[in-house]
């Protein structure tokens, strides 16, 4: 039987020569494959209490949909600068090379919810780390942050050390 | 009872003045709202034999997750052109100043295949008509266009009329 991780291919040099590319995609071209991440993703937040799911642009998006419906939450997107219609407020983290600025609606979140952070990987942790000062600054509480795929060379998890992290697939110096 | 249209909240003057954005995110932050969307999206699929949901970026990805994993399908990720890994067909459309253009893996959808290409809005008609396109390329067949909202008065209906199109609110000269 396929696991995870087989559905999973790495594209060499994209985007640029030397990264190693794991491809979400080639997981969600297969019924199977799309079935089998977000079951993974779920069990990952068996006994996890929470009121919605916090999607990060776009990859987010995709998996958040049907852990979300499936467990009757809301799915909150948080999306880069400039694309929500209503009152926001926003976030900016480093790049590599500059800087790049996330939003979520000021009245998505309510104090005192509990909110599970979504994002397709976890590289150095600067996005999320970013999306949950977003939820932070709304009064919600950061339950878990979850990953389909975990790049754990990059850092992320020490980055996020006061988080609940957890991941489906780890790709380990490989 | 509230209808799939109570939660779609009207912001006036977004993006610029004049437009009346229909808001899809205000359905998304309520479980029950979410929920109910998804489900009319796929009542509205009720009968349709195809393969994978093409859910155009970014809030296509939204609903395209929940409908894909219920029905056991693939959902491809038609996406903004630059950030796709692997080889793509591209398909550009007009703008009201400018163009855009699209993209698709050329390995997501093999030919023979039937695609329902599904996003959250119609109005103009043209991102999905380019997304249809791509489609055909590959030698897939539309079997249907699915959307959550529909703006009938700006014409997406007629210059789409080869397909099969459906949305599960209209909002008509409102």
């Amino acid at each position: 039987m396929k696991t995870l991780r087989d559905y999973i291919e790495t594209i060499p040099d994209f985007p640029k020569p030397g990264v190693m590319f794991r491809d979400v995609t080639s997981v969600l071209d297969n019924p199977d494959g799309f079935q089998l991440a977000v079951d993974e993703l779920m069990k990952l937040l068996d006994g996890v209490e929470y009121d919605c799911i916090a999607g990060v642009e776009a990859r987010g998006f995709l998996f958040g949909g049907p852990i979300a419906y499936n467990h009757h939450k809301a799915l909150i997107p948080i999306r880069k600068k400039g694309k929500l219609p209503r009152e926001t407020v926003e976030a900016t983290y480093d790049l590599e090379y500059g800087t790049a600025t996330i939003e979520v609606h000021k009245d998505a979140i309510k104090p005192g919810q509990k909110v599970v952070i979504l994002d397709d990987l976890i590289a150095t942790g600067g996005t999320v780390e970013a999306a949950a000062r977003l939820v932070e600054e709304l009064g919600g509480e950061v339950v878990k942050m979850l990953f389909l795929i975990e790049l754990p060379e990059l850092g992320g998890r020490a980055r996020l050390a006061k988080y609940d992290v957890a991941s489906a697939v780890c790709f380990d110096g490989e």
